[in-house]
């Protein structure tokens, strides 16, 4: 046989162990409308020591938008090569922290959280709204108890763990709420999100216009199909999916009742067969 | 600087697109506790055309279990280069169907779904069961209209769309339903799954014992968790989860009514600054 077979002995979930092998540790990934705003992103982030080991991917929008934000970043995540991969507004600017705090913060999540998937700068979390941004809205913002456990992230930096392969919904499209959609993607796998500790300037203010809503409601209407509870056909039983601590019940309960009634038939075919 | 960004002009989801760039078509990974069934699977693979651009992954639990499913296919997924992952048992053989087969019918896909992210040859259905194979309950089994769309994958083959990203849950562990656990999460994406006419056999019969029963329960907890509703807070607005369109109506018209309130107010501040 021509290839041999590679054996894997131990298991390899830590970061910390994947890094060791890769020669691209962060891939930093955005969609361009304006080329100039983004030459002026890269050089900040050059500045702030992301080179070397990392790539740049640039979804070109500069002559119309070729790219909506869910299929590029699905696009840019089949071709990125960085371990973390991060992807961010043109208008945002490292200033104040950049590769060696950012590195710290990971750290920090990967010993508090190894399934930690999603980290970013400003999200939703169960007790409000957590941040550390400068923005119009004012300079050097810090809301939040950091690492703050996020239930959204605001798009304008969102790092991705590649290794958890989280990924945006194939079934949305647009420029919003993708952040949100990436925090449930990676709550139903089992992974977690976090707003940390980076600080870095946002240009823009977050507009909220008819786009917006239509995002906002294709989000809902995705998640209400998801939520609807059924049955799982499978090759041997059928799971029940539902909320229904109830629902459950009864049907874990039937499901007793069958297996008690096969023992039963089992028993009684033996007996008949020994009266034989 | 350092790094010239990569300019991506185009839209690259199409499998065919993603194929011509790369070194490695198939990885087919395995969890192997018997090495002697193990070679001969490979051998199987590899009379039926799966060398030259294939690689062969293996868990080894020769000496006791290193590694459950659910995370041991994690781990194979982040190791894998192919654009095609096939995880599978030890104790399946190739016989009629081989590589050519399977591209024909992968190319077949493609053409009916572009977004099918997992297929194997034996799985649930709305219909029922569908499947594609040979195995101690019977000789060329073959039932359900295939290409079939399916709610639940057999465990024996299941082929993964490796650019799709789709993972086992990482909030779940042991050997069973992690067939069914991939497509949940393929349907979460918005992707899909099929049980294709691809036959091969399996000498397993597939065991239900008290192991099959812990993972069964504890993939419905997890997706009662899931399943249950709520609103995520975002740096915007609150989207909110729920199956029900009536919640969602109420919501929407609380939100029409913030807007409509907002409306007022900013044009009473209006008109009273015109009359200052």
């Amino acid at each position: 046989m021509t290839e041999a077979p590679v054996w894997i002995h131990d298991q390899q979930t830590s970061a910390a162990a994947a890094l060791a092998g890769s020669e691209c540790l962060f891939t930093i990934a955005t969609i361009v409308n304006d080329g100039a705003q983004y030459e002026e992103m890269r050089r900040s982030f050059d500045a702030a020591g992301f080179a070397g080991d990392c790539e740049y991917l640039a979804l070109d929008n500069r002559e119309g938008n070729r790219f909506e934000a869910y299929g590029g970043i699905r696009t840019l995540l089949t071709r990125a090569r960085g371990n973390y991969v991060i992807v961010c507004h043109q208008d945002i600017r490292l200033i104040t922290d950049g590769r060696v705090q950012l590195l710290e913060r990971l750290g920090e999540l990967e010993r508090l959280d190894p399934f930690w998937a999603l980290a970013g700068n400003a999200g939703g979390t169960k007790q409000g709204l957590a941040r550390r941004i400068s923005d119009p809205h004012g300079e050097n913002q810090r809301v939040g108890a950091l690492p703050a456990v996020a239930q959204s992230l605001d798009e304008n930096f969102i790092l991705l763990k590649r290794a958890a392969m989280i990924a945006p919904s194939a079934d949305l499209a647009g420029f919003h709420l993708y952040g949100t959609d990436l925090c449930l993607q990676a709550r139903m796998r089992g992974h977690s999100a976090y707003v940390i500790d980076f600080h870095l300037r946002h240009l823009g203010r977050g507009r909220m216009g008819r786009d917006y809503y239509a995002c906002l409601e294709a989000l809902e209407d995705k998640y209400a199909r998801l939520l609807q509870q059924g049955e799982i056909q499978t090759t041997c039983l059928t799971p029940v999916l539902t909320p229904s601590r109830w629902r459950l019940f009864v049907a874990r309960l039937g499901r007793l009742r069958k297996k008690a009634k096969k023992l039963r038939i089992e028993r009684e075919a033996q007996a008949a067969a020994r009266e034989d």
